[in-house]
């Protein structure tokens, strides 16, 4: 899956799509940290949640970009030549499952937690949302991990089926929820469930596009960019947006 | 002990679970300092020797890792190949048996702050658990740098003296203490034992991995892999359970 | 574009102002950082996005200093030397522009959010500034990165459009908010204006730099020490009088 | 005095020591910094002394680890062979003292500041306590890097005199404010002295080490231990008590 | 200007009075900004100032440390032999001007704030005060990168003509202001203004001993200590007298 050589503008494409994710969410993360005190104190824990939801995708981001960099390698005069693997050093695929199987039940959990719905409904809906997205994230690696055409189709298939499961709690199960939010929210809260549908919808596109017949590295190429813009979106302007959710309800709630 | 190959998949299964600890460890110290103000005053003792204990790891995680990189090098292209062990550096045991000596006994203390018992109830508790604690860590790493079986043996069984006392302490001493908590957390507070048990109990099983017959590199990798998880288990999901009877203390406390 | 060749004195230069960059960016932010609980609630959004952008700069600056430093080498006793392309590591100039995808819409955020307009009157204005913001820099890009002039003219031209629009909308439609802002910070408003008018003006200049005759390194010093100068000028420098505004309105509205 | 060879567990025990005195002076900071709220504005200042006693200990104790890594190296596999001294680095005894110099003065301004006596009386123990400490650190550096034994006599003999004068304003002339103090503490101050009695012995005797006939890398050994093993003590430990006392004064004092 | 060769001693003390720098920077920026909050609002300007100083000191002291380790170096075992020039690698002088520049106009603000002027008299205090700094700094630096000892001269006696004329502004028009000061801070701010002038001559000193006839090492080491020694005077002990000065101010204005 990994391609053997990267032409320089491949190379500089990757490496400045990853550093911008890097200062994409370690900001985001920061700006959260320091506007939490603006925030009515039942709303926190949600943004909290955002905040390591982010501080965690920059720490692998920042382990995804070095190890970007020790992979591919180049002896031409001011890296202006063609960047091969590297010897003794591989580019570490394991980095955005680690990462996944930790921020996308996290993710689950900021969307329930911003709703402020009553405690027993929270623990209902994350008793069954938490599950089925650690079950989805590890039902794919072994296919992103195989070289086999058939093993990814069938792991990518199974991850479906938690995904799917997903979906149908948020957009149907907590459809009813949605219309006990204040009115100022209801608008934005729709507008996150899209979002999410948007952004999460890349992951399993990208996962395709190996199976499809696009010479090796340009697929390569187009699933680390997939991927990275798909990660602002599903983290660091997700988490944005609730914070506009928590921003507003805190107003409503203290008048 | 320390194996002197290891094939790729066996690195990178180690190499991705190390992280995978840094990153838990991290962020779960992180969460808990940035919600300490929503603790009521008594119980933020607790949780802070919870931050410092998952402090504590994650420094010792990022040692970990580093030194692994460093032990097992390979000249393979994309590091496709075997890795044998480095001229000049090797895998440092030590981290875990000096991160041990300062966290087990942390986190008993932890448990014993969380019940907020009469103060010298709790001064009794420490007495026992801490020198305990301390002991069976030390009796345990002459077993565990030695090459010899019969060694391992017998400083395994010494250290198991101790241990079988913390757990006798634990769960009979305790259990007294137990019906005076709030109805609220009983449960929790049960759980949260259970979970000591069955976390603490994955040290001892790993340290017997290597007397068994198992193929080298696999009961080494078996045994980062246990540590590792259990690690997980007895810091960072421990601190979340120990914050979440604080959470609902707090409340009940405030009512 | 990037010069084959610097003397040690056009190494150093540029070096010393990368590094003088770090410091200014870093330190403002932690100064508004460490400065903010003194502000009025209602202004800690405008200070808190400055400590991003501060911030972001910083992280930016570092990786460039850094580019800088490996792209360019001597083997020269001391480094009195000529400093050549290194082989295998390019400058990335693309630093610059993630950077400033980033920051100059959340700069022009900045200035709508000091003035602390209706809402609905900073949602319009933001609907123009930000796209347009977004859509200068995007366009100007690939002008940046390629070898031929007439490529370079043509998006700098395309750039300017947005451009000459920003102003369009800071210098005529802001006008009349002007207007209403408290006399005492009236003056520094229409300085702050200037101050961005001065600074950003300097971007399209050095981009024309390589396009006129100048002798190759020396233009891409230039270039580097202007796009220095004029960061610490529209970012740090900025960012410290949109405080003094803050500042200065916190003590209006408390009396 | 710098031994040409360890042995790998020679070389082992003192990377491992300096580890862990990294992680007990960096933790134990930590742990101050958090707690620091929860103590009487009056006896911050004494834990903020504390914090900062400890964090440059950690700050020194990390260039300590890396010069002993880069100082003594092998080239046998998995670091299984004799360590000697590297070509172009050496050991840095001096941060030892440098650290000192610094952090002998503001143990003893703690240890006045937590007694919370008349302003007049601390500037007085202060005027006495400080100059003599920082003589002490002084006097002792040239016969520590010194090779002669005759020289490290006489240095170490001078040093001692103001290390005996701060024993006789601490033991003999501090007795009568120790009386004043609140009854509940006065155990713990008592202690505290004797915690510091015991624990800047170490100093002098792992300085006469390298003066027996103690075989050359072995002695080396012995005096790093002693001098890190004292150092937890002497700052971490000490610290921790100091905290001790001034929670229970707050308690008292609020009262 | 920078010596070709240093002996062990000469690298080991240029070595160890750089890490001082650092470590009494970093931690007295520590010391302040976790002090800040038990000061007077009134106040904090003047501390927030001292904290930015010592940092901004703290930064550079690192990049010079690390400067230095690789302008240096040598091939004998155990780092005992002469260390010359290495190749590739320069020594930056850069660093301390470019500190200058940004921390010497803001020791000035540091003191003027502390005082608690009126507004408009702090104004033009720095009117005068903040140019003339950096005019100093900015003649000084083309003297002290040449290697003739007449433009060495001329530019020295250029940059003491703004010196000279903040000299007469902080002891001529300044001690008016002083008398209206509380009489508990009088002598402290005195000493403050003795301490500048002690600290800040040592720099033009300093900056001659180049051109007297000491052998050439020895006088950069001696630069190099005296530098060192006088940034430690003219920040850190500045800012802490300025820290008890507001202390007793915010005593003072409290009751
Ligand atoms: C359905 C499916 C997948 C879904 C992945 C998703 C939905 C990942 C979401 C990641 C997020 C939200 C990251 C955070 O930023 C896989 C595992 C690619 C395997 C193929 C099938
Ligand atoms: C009984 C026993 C052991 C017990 C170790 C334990 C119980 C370690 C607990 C570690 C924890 C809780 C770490 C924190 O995360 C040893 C030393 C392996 C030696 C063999 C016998
Ligand atoms: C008009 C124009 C440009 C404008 C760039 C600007 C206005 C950049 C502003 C950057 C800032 C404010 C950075 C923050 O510090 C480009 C892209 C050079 C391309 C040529 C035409
Ligand atoms: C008397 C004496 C000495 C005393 C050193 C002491 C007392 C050091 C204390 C250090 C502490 C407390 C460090 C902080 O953790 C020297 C210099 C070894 C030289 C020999 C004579
Ligand atoms: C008069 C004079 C100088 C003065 C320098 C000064 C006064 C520097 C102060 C630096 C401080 C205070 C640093 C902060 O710690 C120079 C430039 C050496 C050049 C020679 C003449
Ligand atoms: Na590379
Ligand atoms: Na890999
Ligand atoms: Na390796
Ligand atoms: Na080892
Ligand atoms: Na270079
Ligand atoms: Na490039
Ligand atoms: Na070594
Ligand atoms: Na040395
Ligand atoms: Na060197
Ligand atoms: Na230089």
């Amino acid at each position: 899956m990994i391609p053997d050589a990267l032409s320089q503008g491949q190379f500089d494409i990757v490496y400045n799509f990853l550093s911008l994710v890097i200062a994409s969410q370690l900001f985001t993360a920061l700006f959260l940290l320091i506007s939490l005190p603006r925030i009515l104190p039942r709303y926190r824990n949600a943004i909290t949640v955002a905040i390591i939801v982010c501080g965690i995708a920059a720490y692998h981001y920042f382990r995804i970009f070095d190890s970007f960099k020790e992979a591919f390698v180049t002896d031409a005069l001011g890296g202006a030549g063609t960047y091969t693997q590297a010897a003794g050093a591989s580019f570490n695929e394991g980095y955005r499952y680690v990462d996944w199987l930790l921020t996308v039940p996290l993710l689950l959990v900021e969307l329930v937690a911003v709703l402020a719905l009553a405690r027993k409904v929270q623990a209902q809906l994350l008793f069954k949302l938490v599950p089925a997205a650690a079950l989805m994230i590890i039902l794919g690696y072994p296919g992103e991990i195989s070289g086999d055409t058939g093993t990814r189709g069938l792991f990518g298939l199974l991850s479906t089926l938690p995904f799917l499961y997903i979906l149908y709690v948020l957009f149907v199960q907590l459809t009813k929820s949605l219309d006990l939010q204040p009115a100022g929210v209801r608008q934005t809260l729709s507008n996150l469930r899209w979002l999410l549908l948007l952004s999460w919808g890349v992951y399993p596109i990208a996962y395709l596009l190996p199976m499809l017949n696009i010479e090796g590295a340009n697929a390569w190429v187009g699933l680390q960019i997939g991927y990275s813009v798909a990660d602002i979106l599903a983290k660091a302007v997700y988490a944005l947006i609730i914070f506009k959710v928590a921003r507003i309800k805190s107003f409503a709630d203290d008048a």
